[in-house]
Formats: C-alpha cells, structure tokens, sequence
C-alpha cells in the first residue's frame, strides 16, 4: 500500500497579524497537519517560499511511525522565525509517505476556518 | 468506471471543545461524508491516529450500494470515543471504491465552516 | 491537452435550511461550479446519492465550450426538487472533460463559506 | 522531481460585491496563489471564463524561480478589469510546473474565509 506522497506544496500562506478572544485557543494561525500511516519513522524537512527573498529552511520535523503532527507554522523559528502578515509558500519534504493538510484560522474579526489537502508533487 | 479509491486520508482532524447556539443544528464537529455510487456495499473501517499514542480502531461503517453516508467523528464511539480538542488524522480503508470528504463545523465564536475532499491514497 | 475529467463526486452536500441577511445575496446554498475550457458544449448529468433512498436525476445542465456555469444544487426541480437539511452526494458525469468546483454559503448565524474542488473519478 | 503542472484550473470564481471593516486588510477578494519551486522562472497566463461571453486574457503574470506570488484576480486590470459579483472561472497556463491556490475573502458580514487547490489539468 502507499502511504501518500514524499512532497508536498502549499503556495497560499500568510498567517493573519491580528487575533481576538482569548488565547491560546484564539490565536490566529497558519497550520501544517502531517500524517504517517506507515511503519517508518518520517524525517520531515519544511520550506518556506517568499515574493522578494531566497526560499529559508530547512525546518526540520519528525513524525513517528503511526502517529499524526499539527505544527503551526507561526511556531517555527529555527532557522528563521516567519514574519505575520507576509505570503508565502510552503514546500514539505518527507523521507517516507506521508499525507499533508493545511488549515487556517483567522481571528482578526470572529473566527473564520479554511482548509485544504497539500498538494502532492510526487 | 472507477468509482474512486479505497483508502482516503484526513490529516488534520480536531473536534472544537466548546459549541454556542441551539442545539443540535450548531453543535460543532468533525464529518466524513462517504459516497458509494457502485453497486456493491462497502465495509469500511475508519482508524484514528494521534500524536502520542497508538492508532484506534477499527471503527467499522457501512455504506450500501448507490447511497451516501454522513458521519460526525465525535458520534463514534466503539471501540473508543474520541476525545474533543484533540489532533488526530483519518485513515479510511473500504472494500470498494468510494469518495470520501471531510467537513468541519466550529461554533465557538458563531458559525465557522471548512471542508476539503480526502486524500486519495491508492 | 486534457480539460479535466468527465466524472466528479462531491459526498458532502447538505442545503442549509435557514438564510438570515437579505435576499437573494444571503441566501444559503450548495453550488457546483462547472467550467468548460474545451472547443465542444459540454452534456451534463447531475446525479443526486442520498442515505436512504435510490440515487435521483439525471439533473441535466449544458456548458458551452469555453464558458462557466455555476448552479445551486437547491435550484434544481427536474426532476424532483432536492429537500433543505438533508445530507446528499453528488455524481456529475459529462460528455467532454470539464472541471468542477464545489461551494457552500451557509447563512444561517452571519456567513459562513467554504470550497473544495470536487473529486475526479476517471 | 516534478514541482507540479503546467495548468490549473478554478471553476468557482465571483469576487464579492460588498466589503465592511478597514481597507486594506478587509477588503474582499478571489486569490490565487502561484508557487515555483524550481530553477527557471515561470511564464503564466490567466484566462478568465464567463458564462455568457468569450474568454478574456491572457493576464500575464512572471513567478521567478524559488518564488512565490499571490495575486488578487480583482487587481487584474490588463486587458480587462473583472466584474465584481459575476461568474467566473480561471485557467492558468505555465512555462514550468508550478503549484497552485485558490483564495477567498468575503468580508461582506464579518469576515468569512475559503481556500481549495487549483485542479491541476496535466
């Protein structure tokens, strides 16, 4: 069986500068959600793409054999700390077949939600 | 004709905690939505998997030939209920072809909705 | 080249059944949005899956080549007209390859949208 | 590798009439969003459809290598402005393969959100 796909492409980024209503569970944010089905261990590097600079990563990522990781993307910081309110781009890497989703949640008025599957380059 | 694939991934499951408004029109959820449009019934299992345990399931679904069935993740309950406010992803696995689409609905601060299709993984 | 597909599924419909805000702009919907980039018209059957009775249609809706055409599911009457809060899965098959796009507007608390392109079977 | 497709297509355009809240951040608006990954840059043309007139284009819009661009389809101006409130659907045409997102604003009542990957058609 296969698992999903090595790469992964999300070109609609840009996580919102405003929050409202409390946090931690109100916090705007641009989200990552990788899933390993397989018996492998998956070594996950991620990419960011910008307008007007050299894509910036890797940020690395592991996700156990089995198991599911949301990572925000506001979270990431090494090597570089993504700046709210840019587009960008993302590129995911995976050493194993994985499937990738992406979410956003966007509070500056209300809570407004989007989703979308990665699109898979493999 | 193909009537679509027989294993569909969600990475990015998360059952919202908290619901506003009358219910149950506006309770929040997670759904898979399964479309069989062959002519054969399809037994379907659906596996949850988390971030720091091992996979649950199987949660078996039927689906009969040529219908359409709606399922709120947060309404299964055997073997395990899921806990609300928790990341997990999907893996379904049926014994024909179906398409499978996920959708969110988020009462906590009015009414916020998403969806994408599932992730074909054969 | 290839326009697309000529058979899409979409499990996840369900017609809002209350719209606040003026009419006819606030109004809640499902809508497929069909676009044919070919040189030839496009013949389309919409075919309705429910969870407890037979599959309804064919609806039938023609595309010119090159144009767009985006109808509401709850539009539809011939030849029956599909009942509001009630779960359905859509099969659109087409005589040309096209690309279709789903949509929900769910005005029932304020407006809520969300998308999904709709799923290629062949 | 393979970075993605040539062409892409979204079926579901019409950019909202109305916007509420401060400009410009509130605005409301059909996006997509073009990512490439590779080492040459990217040629694109935007065709936009109609469901009662000939398609209009092309829109010419350059992604340099490692880049990504998002774009407003209501900044689209050359060779012609798109209507506000009309129906419509995209065709993007690449030198390379790129990666495509569509987005949606609707600031109309609060602020509601949407996002599918473009359909890729090769």
């Amino acid at each position: 069986m296969t698992e999903g796909s090595r790469t992964w492409a999300v070109p609609g980024g840009r996580v919102p500068e405003r929050s409202t209503g409390a946090e931690p569970e109100n916090t705007s944010y641009d989200m990552l959600c990788l899933l390993n089905t397989g018996r492998e261990d998956a070594s996950i590097s991620i990419w960011l793409y910008y307008e007007d600079k050299l894509p910036v990563g890797p940020y690395p990522i592991e996700v156990k054999a089995e198991r599911v990781r949301h990572v925000r993307l506001n979270d990431l910081i090494d090597p570089e700390a993504m700046p709210l309110g840019t587009e960008y781009g993302i590129l995911v890497r995976s050493s194993v077949p994985i499937a990738v989703q992406y979410w956003r949640q966007d509070t500056s008025r209300g809570k407004a939600i989007a989703t979308a599957m990665a699109m898979p380059l493999d």
